[in-house]
């Protein structure tokens, strides 16, 4: 069993427990799920085939890290004999009288026990037949997810994804990279601008025709190019592609 | 090529493409996490291994008919030709100017498009290094995730399956179970009962000792059971418990 000590370091993370797992290659690819979304701590409780296990270490790659400090435990009971707020992730209703939340909820209620200076854990079941009901009932809470009730099956890292997803949502749901993107439209008088530059051009092209449909031809440019909702850069590339047309139509001149 | 008859029954669901992914067994995974959350419309673009792709067949187990009804195509322009609104997933920030999205806001914008009779889709690209830069411009946004910095890259079946729970969630994020737990705790006259009753037992057990002490006693005793907050159905639990501790008391007698 190692140490506790990053375990201490990140108190206001709810650990992650792996009860009676089976597929190395399943506890492998859930450390690279909790890590994704920003969780180190997980405990395994009598993982089927031993610990450690070299099968979890090679799917893990870069998340090794949460393996080597991943505490092992005999039971549930010991799993989680120093928190305070346990959730059970389940899909089957257990006749168990608990709160019910989705992975978001859980994550709330987790939040605000921890604020308050509780440790909290989430189990999660092995592969075959998830938590037993005597898991469940260790717990404060239910965690279930509002899946597809033709086809609910998750698999242990996908359960484990989804929870840490919710986690890093409600800490921090900033995105890794802003958007240059400003969807500002233009004011008028840009717009304005550009159609009067574009009518000019088509005049001189000789669009306008005939004479007594221009009023609705234009009209109909004006509201094609206000539902375009340009912003100011876009319409400045607008018009150097008209401004490069007229020249072209003008066989190379600029007036 | 398949039909389109399964993806016409369903013009409400974003279309899940692939665009050359590399493993068969990412496409089977892909296809289980789709299925996991109601999607069931795949289009897949020049995959690695040809198409079909009997290690995606086993992969997928269950949601084999998300492959079955899959349709294969040589390039991305002829992926999304019947589409008008479209995401392109990616990690990295590409300099293009297109707006930036979380799943939820991405599943919002779509399910805005989607009520005005827009066919969507969302391009995940293959494992080996994601879309390509021209295939994220053909997009109208990007979708991108809040994972840590520090570990950011997600298998292409987790990114598909974080995407399809954002959009059940946006559908329907009902719970496939209730919950028998009401946790409203009892009117105070079924507190005040059991207290009633407990103390009565307690006297009887010589609990109440030194006298002066009694009013204390009782007031811990009152303070603590409306910390508890009992619901009905746990005072009726409490009160049979006292009940048999006073029977076993007496010597065996209700009295």
């Amino acid at each position: 069993m190692n140490d506790t000590t990053r375990e201490e370091t990140q108190p206001l993370q709810p650990l992650i427990v792996l009860v009676r797992p089976q597929m190395g290659e399943n506890i492998g690819a859930a450390a690279r799920a909790m890590l994704n979304f920003g969780l180190t701590g997980m405990r395994i409780v009598a993982p089927r085939d031993g610990w450690p296990n070299p099968k979890a270490v090679a799917m893990a790659a870069g998340a090794g890290r949460v393996l080597d400090d991943a505490r092992l435990f005999d039971t549930v009971e010991e799993a989680v004999a120093d928190c305070s707020y346990v959730v059970a992730t389940t899909a089957r209703q257990r006749g168990l009288f608990l709160p019910v939340h989705d992975a978001e909820g859980a994550v709330k209620e987790i939040r605000t026990r921890q604020a308050g200076g509780e440790r909290c854990a989430i189990l999660f079941g092995g592969e075959k037949s998830g938590l037993a009901t005597e898991d469940v009932a260790r717990a404060n809470a239910i965690l279930t997810l509002p899946v597809n009730p033709e086809f609910s099956s998750l698999n242990l890292a996908q359960a484990v994804l989804l929870t840490a997803y919710e986690w890093r949502r409600s800490v921090d749901a900033s995105l890794p990279f802003d958007s240059p993107y400003d969807d500002t439209p233009a004011p008028r008088q840009e717009l304005d601008g550009m159609l009067a530059h574009l009518n000019g051009v088509l005049e001189e092209a000789g669009y306008f025709y005939p004479e007594d449909k221009r009023i609705t031809m234009e009209r109909n440019l004006r509201t094609m190019f206000t539902h375009a909702r340009f912003t100011e850069a876009e319409i400045r590339l607008f018009r150097g592609m008209i401004r490069q047309l007229a020249y072209w139509g003008r066989g190379g001149s600029d007036s």
